[in-house]
């Protein structure tokens, strides 16, 4: 089953790769990785999806809990959550192709950040499937390059991770 | 000074504790990093925010250049690049501060993905500068919650990472 961790953990040196090292010992895979500051400069939050083996995970996470840096772990069930993932895809543009592209970008509320002679830089939010969506789309004018964060992820209402 | 790496790496276990374990290990502390996959599902890219001594960062590169799973590293110059990064905010919100919190959403091209009793969140995407403006704008309503991506990047018109 697919989960998604949100970790918080004091802002230093090290700790990624002790985070990171964890899931890597027991072959556990992360399908994606987002770290940044939060509202607390000392603190940062590392999100997580993971897929595998739930008693592998409730390990991992009883060992996260363990290391010094890390303040909290959580793990986000999708239903109370806002999950949000952030894509730049470079797609190859003419100006046959250009108002295709700007047709299928204004659809997903995606926004052109750039534009050169051969192609388009696409900006897009959204969950993984609205990003899967946009990919097959623009499929078939050829994708230059694509840059995800992977997914980061917020509890509804008052419930703070 | 502050540097943003793209790092092209093989998408399997343990790549990511390997990349960030370089850096670890010099005290070289990461600003931020997302990694998701790219156009081609077996290659993931990490995208690095750090900054620290220069030549330092030479040496790290070059490691990272060793590193079997590791298929290309680029230190992304700004001017040539479309940097972006993802923040959601859950800011506290009644029925006298939620106008002036859409207003300054408006003003940004944030959107609102969710409004609680007493709280709304607010997905904004683009540079450092952007997402620390809007956050010095939300503060005095009180921010319960922030979770941001880290920067991803992508060069302008043809040129590849």
């Amino acid at each position: 089953m697919k989960h998604t961790l949100a970790v918080l953990v004091e802002n230093r040196s090290g700790v990624l790769s002790r985070v990171s090292s964890l899931f890597s010992r027991r072959g556990y895979n992360i399908d994606s990785l987002a770290v940044g500051v939060t509202e607390d400069p000392t603190v940062s939050r590392i999100t997580i999806v993971v897929h595998g083996d739930d008693s592998v995970l409730e390990q991992v996470k009883k060992q996260l809990n363990k290391l010094v840096d890390v303040i909290k772990v959580s793990d986000l069930a999708s239903e109370d959550t806002v999950g949000r993932e952030l894509a730049l895809f470079k797609v190859s543009a003419d100006e046959n192709s250009r108002a295709e592209i700007m047709q299928i970008t204004d659809i997903f509320r995606a926004r052109i950040v750039d534009v050169g002679p051969k192609s388009v830089i696409v900006e897009v939010t959204g969950d993984e499937d609205k990003i899967l969506a946009i990919e097959n789309l623009f499929y078939k004018f050829g994708i230059k390059e694509m840059v995800r964060t992977g997914k980061i992820a917020i509890a509804r209402g008052s419930k703070k991770v």
